[in-house]
């Protein structure tokens, strides 16, 4: 379908002709309570635009890959992990995820956390981390502390 | 410099490190009151994420060109006209500027317009109406109302 000029919010962050969809197979990587909307997918651009809510205590998978995310926080707030750092987000930070960066998006126990994020259209599939992967990241106390694996 | 992984919203649509600009070179179209912020412009994304914000009563140029706009409306309220028609837009609004579709984002009068958009980071230069455009844009009254020129 083609994708008209104007689609207004009917609720928060709900479009209409935009589908709430799984955030990735069941099953597939490690994650909780996300839902994932595809607001822009154009063959006359070279990125797509996507709306992604974690639920309050829920998270992303835990991953990595060699295309970068650009990530606008719409709603709500929590914490980011962007490599060997954490920090904590609220509405309207920009958050950079460089190519092959650890990054997980965990929303507070009592707030969702909702953000915008622009990836390339042509892109690789994520990887998990390995177990050495794994050990070697969770050596930091504040890391251990946050990260669902 | 490095993008930094998290930019914290300052103040409202205001970052740290990313500069508050000139939408275009005085003179070069006509325009008004637009600040521009570039707030992804990275050599692993081959679209830029920018923050538009339109002063009351202000307006963009009414312009076209090959490559696509996709907007996310951010703040405030105003009028978009895309190819040959009008919409008002509030916060998360959608909006698709289709490739050489005439468009402008014009301000309520008594409110702000913010909006991100994503475009190609290769891209062509905007093209100004003719007076033969105009003129055949100008033909609906309700365009007529709207429209900055």
């Amino acid at each position: 379908m083609a994708t008209p000029p104007v689609r207004r919010e009917l609720d928060a962050l709900r479009w209409r002709d935009v589908a709430v969809l799984e955030y990735k197979r069941d099953g597939s990587a490690p994650f909780r309570d996300v839902t994932r909307q595809v607001l822009f997918d154009l063959p006359t651009l070279a990125c797509q635009l996507r709306y992604f809510e974690v639920a309050p205590g829920g998270h992303t998978t835990l991953e990595r890959h060699a295309h970068a995310h650009a990530v606008v926080i719409e709603r709500g707030r929590g914490r980011v992990l962007v490599g060997d750092t954490l920090h904590d987000v609220a509405p309207h930070d920009l958050v950079h995820v460089p190519a092959m960066t650890w990054h997980q998006f965990v929303a507070a126990d009592d707030a969702p956390l909702g953000f915008l994020c622009m990836v390339n259209a042509d892109r690789d599939r994520p990887q998990l981390p390995t177990a050495e992967d794994l050990e070697r990241l969770l050596r930091d106390p504040a890391i251990a502390a946050l990260v669902r694996t």
